[in-house]
C-alpha cells in the first residue's frame, strides 16, 4: 500500500500501482470523469500512469489551466495521426500546446497543405476521436528509439533525441500514430469531441531562417461542441472588438515609424481616457492616504545596480546614454525613484504608512517582432505605487490594495477575474529568492490569509514569486470571456535592504520597512487595449471622449444646437455639435458609427419648448427633456461612473 | 554735415565729428545726464566717440541693458585702477560685466586679497569716482600695444593682444590706469555714485585648471545710493526666499546622486503644487480650445534630422540610444512629436486652428558646472502646446496666448512683466534664418500689431528671432524685483513644411499651417523655483501642499480636530491634524514655520460650539466661526485662486 495526500491534507492508502483516474473513481464517478491529468509529487503525469510510491496527488480537470494544455497536447497528436494518414511519409518536428489550442510543425516533403485539406484533417479527427483510443505511455531506451527513428528515415525526431539522456525517453502511441513525447496525455481520444483547425502557417526549422520552412497547422478543440461554438463566436467578437481597429477608428492612438516601434502617441481622444483614469485613480488612492511624486525618467546605473535590476534585467531595459563619464538609463521601474523619495527626508514610525504613488512612464526593451498593437509596447504609462510600511501595519496594507483592485473591476464592470498568488520555492531560497525563510513563510501566510478572508478566487502557484517576496498576479476577462493580465500586487523584503531604507520605531530603535509594490489599473496601454474590448469602444459616459453630440436638424437650428453646446460644457460635459449642412439621418448614422453615448436632436419643437430629442447609443430614441433635466441625469450618471458602454 | 537718424525714423542733420552725448544735449540737458552709451550703426559705441559718417542712433541709459554693462563694465577698470595704485605690479587678465555688476581677474603675484582689502578698494574707488575722470579711448597700431604691454611685463595681455588684428586694437585710459578694452565705456567715473565690492574667489587662468589660479574680484555699482541700498536689501531678501532653500525645508523637492545632476524628484508637497498648476493649465487651455495628447519622451534619430534638431541642437541634447541599429534621442522639445499627432489623420481647414497641449517632460543636456537649484536643470515639465492655424487665424491666436499670460500673471501676483519681441535680421535671410522675406514682414508685423493692440510692455530686439520665425520671450519680476525669463511664444512657418504638414482648404487646395509654440507657465522647475522666491514659500491657500492644519490644544479634543479635519477633507480642502502631545504655542509657532495658510485651533470651547478658532499665516487670530463657515469662505478663496500667500 502507498500513502496518497491530497492537497487538503488528507491521506488515503492505495494499492501500489494505482493511478490519478483510478483514485478519481475511488472519490466519484463523476469526479473521474473530468479527470484530464494529474500532479504527483509536483510533476504532471498521464491520469493513467501507475504510482508506485507515496505521493502527493492534484486532480486536474477542463478547467485548470494544466488539464487545457494536455488536451491540446493530444489534440496535436491526435491531428498528426490524422496528417500522416492523409499524407503517407510526412516528418513530424514538434507539437506543442499554446495559449489557445495548439500547432504542430511538420514536413510534407513536395507536397502543400491547403484550407480544403484542413476540412477533411478535421473530419478524420473526429473520425479517430470517435474510436477512443487510449493514449499509452512506453519508456524505451535511447538506443532503442534511435533505431526506431532511424529505420522510420525521421531526421527530426533523431534531432530531438540528440539532446535527451537514456533513461528519460518515451514514446506516446494512440491509434496508429506513435510519437517521441514528454507527455503527459489524456487518458483517450474520446473526449476530444470538437474539433477546429484554424491555421496553416509556414514556420522555419527551430525558428532559424537559414534552415527549411516547415509547415505549420494550428488549431483547438474542446470537451463538448458548445464550448467550440462559443470560442468561435468569441473569436468573431473579439475580432470586431480588435483594439488596433477601434483604437484608429476612434482617434484613441496612433504610432508612427520616425517616433519608432512600441512607442505609443496618445490622440486627443485616447488622452481624454487618461486624464479619465488618472482622475478616478487619483480620487481613489487620495482617499486611501496616498500622496503623490513625480519623478525623472532616468537614472545612473549606480542606482539599478543597488535595485539589482542591472545586470539581471539589463535586457529588458533600454542600452545605456553615455554623458560625463557616467551611464544613464531610462526607467524600466519607478521603485527605485520611489525608494529615494522615501529615503530623502528622515522617516519615523509615526510617518508609516508611507503610500506614494505616480503616473510613471516606464520604458522596456520588447523584441519588435513581439510588439503588439496596445498591449505589448516599450513606452508603459503605469498607475504606479510603493507602500512602505511596519510588519504589523502590512495585513491591513495588503488588504486594502486587494480592495482597490475590485473597487475598479466593479467600476468597469470586470466580473470574472482570478488572481494567482506565488509563491517561492524553499530549494531555490539563496538562488532564486532571497534567503530568509522565515520572511518568506510569514508573508505568504499574511497574503492568503488576506485573500481567504476577502473572500476573493484565487489560485496558488509555486516558485514564480518575485526574488523579493511573493506576489499576487491579477487576470481579469473582457466581457467576451478573454484574459488579460492586468497587474501584480507584490510583497517586498529585499529593497528596502538594497535601498538602506529606515524608520525610527516608537522604541528609538531603527527599522526596515516592508514594501508594497502595486499598480491596480495596470499599463494605460494594456488597460485602454482591454477596455476597447471590453466595451467594443462603446466608451461608458464618464470615460466617452465626446459625451454627447448635438444633431441640428437643419441650419437654421444651429444656433439653439450651440447654446445647448455651450450649457453642457458649462457643466463639464464633452459635447460637440454636428454643424454639417447634412441630412438628420446621415447625422445620426454618423454618431452612432463613432459611438458617442449620447445624441440630441434639435428642430422646430426642441428650440420652442427648450428641450432636446435624447438619443442614447444603441437603444435609440429615449425620449424628450429639457436641457437641464438631461444635464443633470448624465451628471450624475458621469459622478457615479456608471459602467454602461458596450457591456 | 551728417545725417542721424533717430529710433522714430526722424533723421537730423550735426556736424561731422559729433558724439552721441552732444546729440542727446541737443534735445535735452536732462537726456544727456542719463546717457551712458549709443548704438551707431547697430554698434555699441561710447556716447563721447566721434561719429563721422551718416548713421543711425539709439541712445542707451541705466535703463537699458546695454546702459547698464557698460556702466559695469567701466566700474571695473575704475576697480582695476583702484587695485593698481593698492597692489602695485597687479597684473590684469579680463574684466567684464556680468548679470549683476562686475569681476575683474588678477594676479597678484604673492599677495592675497583679502575681505578688509574690499573695504579699502571700495574707499579708493569712491575717491576716484569723485575725481570724475573721463574715459578716453585712444585707437593703437598692435605693434605699439604689444611695445607697452612688453614694457609693463604684462604676459596676460600679451596673450590677449596675439587673438586681435592689427587696426582694431584700442586702449582705454581714465586717471591713471590704461587698460587694452575694445569698450566702450561711459563718459566719466563721476556718474559712479555707490559701489559694492562683493566677492573674492579663484579662477583658473583661461577656465584651464593646469593654468594658473588667479583672482577674481566682484563688485557692483548703481548711480545712486538709494539703488545700491535696494538692490542689497533685495539680495538679503533674496537669500531669505532662496527656492532651494525652501524648497527643502518645505518638502517640494530633492536631488539625489543616484539619480543624477539636474534631475529633480518632486517630493509629495512639490508635487500639490505641480497638480494645481495642471489642473490650472487644463481647464484654461480646455476654456480656450485646447486638445491634449501625450507623447513618448523619445523618438529616432529621423525624426530630429527632419526638425533640424540634429546635429544644430545636438549638443543640448541627451546622447542616443542606439538599439536594434537605430538611434534614438529622448526629446528636447514636444513640436516634432505634436506634428506627428497633427499628421495622424487628415486634416481640413474645419479642424483649424487645431490647438495640442501636453505637460511633456523633455530634457535636455547642461554642463553641470551650469546646473542650478530648479533654475538650470537637466529634465524639464513643460505646459506646452502646438496651435496649427491659417494665415487668417494667425492674429487672434496669436492674441489670445498673449491674453493667456497675461490672465496667468495676474492669477500668480505678478504685476511687473516684459516681453521681448525678438525678430530676425533681413541681411542674414537663408543662414540664420528661413529665407522667406515676406512671411517675416508679415507676422513680425501681425505679431508686433497684437502687442501694440493689446497693450502689452515690451521692447524690440533685432537679430534674436528663432530659425523659423519672429518670438516673444517674456520676462517677469518676482515681488523683490529679480528678473525671470519665463516663456517664449513663437510663429513657425517653416517647420510645418519639414514635416509636411497640410490642410485642405475651403477650395480644395492644399496649405501648410502655420504654427504657434508657446509655454506661457514656462517649465514646472522654473515656474516653482520663482513661486517659491515670489510667495517666500507662503503660497496662497490654493497652491498650499497643506491648506489647513488643526491644531488641538490637547489630546482631549483630538477627536473633534479629527472630525473636523474629515469634514475638511471631504470638501476637497487639504487638511491635517497636529496629533502631537506638545504646548499649542509650539504647535502654531512650527505651522508658522511650515508655512500653512490657515491653523484652526480647537479646545473645549470650539468642540462644544462645534466651531474653529481661525489663525491666518502672518495675520495671527482671525477669530472663531462654525466650521462650515469656514469651509465655504476658504472654498470660495481656493476656487477664486486667490493669489495672497507672501506677496
Amino acid at each position: 500500500m502507498i500513502n496518497i495526500t491530497f492537497p487538503d491534507g488528507a491521506v488515503r492508502q492505495y494499492e501500489k500501482g494505482i493511478n490519478a483516474l483510478a483514485i478519481a473513481k475511488s472519490i466519484s464517478e463523476g469526479l473521474a470523469r473530468k479527470i484530464i491529468a494529474a500532479d504527483i509529487n509536483g510533476q504532471i503525469w498521464d491520469a493513467t500512469r501507475p504510482i508506485n510510491n507515496d505521493a502527493t496527488i492534484k486532480l486536474y480537470s477542463w478547467d485548470d489551466k494544466e488539464g487545457k494544455s494536455t488536451f491540446w497536447h493530444s489534440s496535436a497528436h491526435l491531428m498528426a495521426e490524422a496528417v500522416e494518414s492523409l499524407f503517407p511519409g510526412v516528418k513530424f518536428w514538434v507539437g506543442p500546446p499554446v495559449e489557445n489550442g495548439f500547432y504542430y510543425d511538420m514536413d510534407l516533403g513536395d507536397r502543400k497543405m491547403t484550407e480544403e485539406d484542413l476540412a477533411t484533417l478535421e473530419k478524420k479527427m473526429n473520425e479517430l476521436a470517435k474510436q477512443n483510443n487510449n493514449y499509452i505511455r512506453k519508456e524505451i531506451p535511447k538506443a532503442e528509439a534511435i533505431e526506431y527513428f532511424t529505420n522510420k528515415g525521421d531526421e527530426y525526431k533523431l534531432d530531438l533525441l540528440q539532446n535527451l539522456n537514456d533513461g528519460e525517453i518515451s514514446f506516446y502511441s494512440q491509434g496508429n500514430f506513435t510519437d517521441l513525447c514528454r507527455g503527459p496525455h489524456i487518458p483517450s481520444t474520446g473526449i476530444i469531441k470538437a474539433i477546429k483547425l484554424t491555421n496553416i502557417a509556414g514556420a522555419y526549422w527551430k525558428g532559424d531562417e537559414k534552415n527549411k520552412m516547415l509547415t505549420r497547422v494550428y488549431g483547438i478543440t474542446f470537451p463538448s461542441q458548445k464550448e467550440l461554438d462559443a470560442y468561435l463566436q468569441m473569436l468573431e467578437e473579439a475580432k470586431k472588438r480588435d483594439h488596433r481597429k477601434l483604437g484608429k477608428e476612434l482617434g484613441i492612438y496612433t504610432m508612427d515609424d520616425d517616433v519608432g516601434p512600441g512607442l505609443i502617441m496618445w490622440m486627443p481622444n485616447g488622452t481624454i481616457i487618461i486624464e479619465e483614469l488618472e482622475k478616478l485613480a487619483k480620487e481613489t488612492e487620495s482617499e486611501a492616504g496616498y500622496k503623490r511624486v513625480v519623478t525623472p525618467h532616468i537614472a545612473k546605473e549606480s542606482m539599478y545596480l543597488t535595485s539589482g535590476h542591472l545586470p539581471y534585467y539589463a535586457d529588458s531595459m533600454y542600452p545605456p546614454m553615455e554623458m560625463d563619464g557616467e551611464k544613464y538609463y531610462m526607467k524600466a521601474m519607478n521603485c527605485p525613484h520611489h525608494h529615494k523619495i522615501f529615503a530623502a527626508e528622515p522617516k519615523s514610525y509615526r510617518d508609516l504608512p508611507y503610500r506614494i504613488a505616480e503616473y510613471g512612464t516606464v520604458y522596456r526593451y520588447e523584441q519588435s517582432g513581439e510588439l503588439f498593437g496596445l498591449m505589448r509596447v516599450r513606452c508603459l504609462h503605469m498607475n504606479d505605487a510603493h507602500i512602505y510600511c511596519t510588519r504589523a501595519q502590512f495585513e491591513d496594507e495588503f488588504r486594502a490594495v486587494n480592495e482597490m483592485y475590485q473597487k475598479y473591476f466593479k467600476i468597469f464592470g470586470i466580473d470574472k477575474y482570478v488572481m494567482r498568488l506565488s509563491l517561492h520555492s524553499p530549494d531555490k531560497l539563496g538562488k532564486k529568492y532571497v534567503n530568509n525563510p522565515e520572511l518568506w513563510k510569514e508573508t505568504e501566510e499574511m497574503v492568503r490569509q488576506v485573500l481567504i478572508s476577502s473572500k476573493i478566487p484565487y489560485v496558488e502557484v509555486k516558485d514564480e514569486a518575485a526574488f523579493y517576496g511573493p506576489k499576487i498576479d491579477v487576470q481579469i476577462y473582457s466581457v467576451i470571456g478573454r484574459e488579460f493580465t492586468l497587474a501584480t500586487n507584490q510583497v517586498d523584503f529585499s529593497q528596502g535592504l538594497s535601498f538602506k531604507l529606515h524608520y525610527t520605531t516608537a522604541d528609538n530603535n531603527t527599522e526596515t520597512p516592508l514594501i508594497i509594490h502595486r499598480a491596480p489599473l495596470g499599463t494605460h496601454e494594456r488597460f485602454i487595449g482591454f477596455l476597447l474590448e471590453h466595451y467594443a469602444g462603446k466608451f461608458p459616459t464618464w470615460l466617452a471622449p465626446v459625451q454627447v453630440k448635438v444633431l441640428p436638424i437643419s441650419d437654421k437650428f444651429l444656433d439653439y444646437a450651440k447654446t445647448v453646446q455651450n450649457k453642457l460644457k458649462k457643466a463639464d460635459i464633452r459635447a460637440e455639435v454636428d454643424d454639417r449642412n447634412e441630412k438628420i439621418g446621415k447625422k445620426i448614422r454618423e454618431t452612432e458609427l463613432q459611438k458617442v453615448p449620447y445624441m440630441l436632436v434639435v428642430g422646430e419643437k426642441e428650440m420652442n419648448e427648450e428641450k432636446v430629442a435624447i438619443r442614447r447609443q444603441g437603444k435609440g430614441d429615449t425620449g424628450t427633456k429639457s436641457v437641464d433635466e438631461f444635464i443633470a441625469e448624465i451628471s450624475l450618471e458621469i459622478k457615479e461612473r456608471r459602467a454602461e458602454g458596450g457591456l
